[in-house]
């Protein structure tokens, strides 16, 4: 075999999702796109917001010498103090600039992150379900992945997480609002889980470090508000990316924010730096740097995210599907009307359709709903999921 | 230590060039930016084509919906036909599409192919004088990096690359024209290096892959062509970028190609397109994609360079230095007047001249002088190159 046999492993995997993919693909030749009903891609359907364009004009029109050269792999200053100065004024916290560097979207921070802060061996704690993503960001580093299941409700489960961790755990990865379920972790949560932490590091003398990853975090409803990790912990560490607050997932722009208290801060800052270079990202794409810089604070319109939301959950309500209506994010994470969540999809997938698994994400007995859809997509798969609820349901 | 051992010592060992780079800022804190003359950073001094602004102009204007989402991990059909085209037209070779994977740069491409190609301890040759990063994009995968010297001239040393070859060599990175030495190994070589991996491959029955580092591929001059990769072996994949050719590294966008006659080439590129994912690269850049779709065969005014390189060549050989004239790139592997090279390069500092030792890039004996500068800052330094010339050699 020419490639990696670990890639080959990653790829048979992978395979049944891909699978899917492509018979949803199929789907839309023979029965054209209105006719199929993607609920299965986490695409912000959202267009950006009409300051990101204006912005976009004036950074290409403001064009100088230079503003495509190389810079230092954190980023550009004027960047990084704009978005410092927002998180000082949103969280609640000190931060300079110097404690953010710019990443190529939260995947690319993430990546980053686990280069710095993991030697070959040492665990990081994942609650699930989670983002499938994680596991090979956490392997690339050769670092070791400990799954935690949350509770029932998809809060964190600080008894587990307690028992899960050893004297090889490095860090634990929270992703709140959560992909795929929309948990918000409240604020007694975090302060809880931080007290854990604070507790486990002393015993083990080892820091273990809260790193939280955030794209979501301003998608949120009702009036919610996510906690801030860098107020309720000292080491920790957010990545984040403008992918789904501005709608622009590929443009690949995001950032790293180290807490300035963390042990070793400066060190974990210029290993952030390096890492962002031997990884091969060398620096955040530079254009969007400058875009960004001046878009602090903008996102694209929630109440179109809520109503979709409202439309999806009413709908499947009114059938008599049970739903727990998500606090945050774009997904709902649907109880299966079937033990076997694959076997559930699939037959959804007969009425055209698509979503994802649960067991994708460590959730077996759910599916994933993304409703960054349009509003059509979800009112004209209500009678799909009409049809699949009275055949599961009806006969007993 | 909060952060992993490796990168500890990564830091460790840069460290003095990190030094010298501070030195660098707090000389020109004190002498003013005019009278530093700096030649240790290969950030091109050109600014990007005016087709390039045009480019970003249209794309920007002709703004649609889904312009910013996902896409494919390999990037939009329209700019890889683009790439295909283009290779087919200046190489000689049959390419489809579907055989371009767009890439985060060349470092986010050759840290894609070795994610891709790489097991646990499988060996990358390297020819010195080499880019110091790569020894990091294979210790990324697991890989082991054996490095070869070339001739005394730079070109490829097939009895040391023949002698390198071992039952776990993967494959072959090479860097034409080359960083640090401006060197490009011309069709001979570069055909009897095919024959011998030919060769080895099948006596080891095992696929070594003809990785190639392409980025300066435009930058060439007197006329010189650099030999196609792909047309010259079977096994081969180049990753490049349009960072100097149109002078946009801070951008991140450039490509990988595979050779359609590859073995595995199919499975090779879902294993590209796959790490592109798991690394956190995600995609590349999307806007800058659209960019360099219209811009194929645009590049900067490579005038300019060869006029640098001249003035900075017939300056040197005009006080005596011993000068090679680079081939291609824009950097100048000069012969160091001190047995050790770094002590050479603080002779040149304490002229305000910043330079990079070889032993940088196990070139030991040589600085490597980056030509990407103003005219007045080549022309202002011949002053202290001529005094610590004349410091080092009168008194022979």
């Amino acid at each position: 075999m020419a490639i990696a046999e670990k890639m080959t492993t990653f790829m048979t995997q992978s395979s049944w999702i891909r699978r899917m993919f492509e018979e949803g693909l199929e789907l839309k030749a023979r029965f054209g796109e209105d006719n199929v009903f993607d609920f299965s891609l986490g695409n912000p359907n959202l267009p950006p917001p009409a300051e990101f364009h204006a912005a976009m004009k004036e950074v290409v029109e403001s064009d100088q010498r230079g503003m495509h050269g190389y810079m230092p792999n954190a980023g550009f200053e004027e960047t990084r103090r704009a978005v410092a100065s927002y998180l000082e004024k949103t969280q609640g916290i000190h931060i300079s600039w110097k404690q953010v560097v710019m990443a190529c979207g939260a995947a690319g921070g993430l990546n980053v992150v686990f280069k710095t802060l993991l030697d070959p061996g040492d665990e990081v704690i994942i609650p699930t379900p989670f983002f499938a993503e994680y596991r090979f960001y956490v392997d690339n580093m050769g670092g070791v992945a400990r799954f935690v299941p949350t509770r029932p409700d998809f809060s964190l489960d600080l008894d587990a997480i307690e028992a899960a961790v050893s004297g090889r755990t490095r860090a634990i990865l929270v992703n709140s609002p959560n992909n795929p379920t929309g948990k918000i972790y409240d604020t007694s949560s975090i302060g809880e889980l931080a007290v854990l932490l604070e507790r486990k590091s002393g015993e083990l003398n080892r820091d273990i470090y809260l790193v939280a990853d955030e794209p979501y975090r301003d998608i949120v409803y009702d009036g919610r508000e996510v906690p801030s990790i860098l107020a309720s912990y000292r080491n920790s560490i957010t990545a984040t990316s403008y992918s789904k607050s501005l709608s622009i997932p590929g443009e690949r722009i995001g950032f790293i924010a180290v807490n300035p208290e963390a042990s070793d801060a400066g060190l974990i800052l210029d290993g952030i730096a390096l890492a962002t270079r031997i990884l091969g990202f060398v620096n955040a794409p530079g254009l969007m740097q400058r875009v960004v810089a001046r878009l602090q604070g903008t996102k694209v319109a929630l109440d179109d995210y809520r109503r979709k939301r409202d439309l999806l959950c009413d709908g499947l309500q009114d059938i008599g599907y049970d739903v727990v209506r998500p606090e945050g994010a774009f997904y709902l994470f649907l109880k299966s009307l079937m033990e076997d969540d694959v076997a559930f999809v699939q037959e959804l997938q007969r009425k055209n359709i698509l979503t994802v698994p649960g067991s994708g994400f460590a959730g077996p007995g759910y599916i994933r709903v993304a409703y960054c859809v349009d509003d059509s997509t979800i009112m004209n798969a209500m009678k799909g999921f009409r049809e699949v609820f009275d055949e599961l349901e009806k006969p007993r």
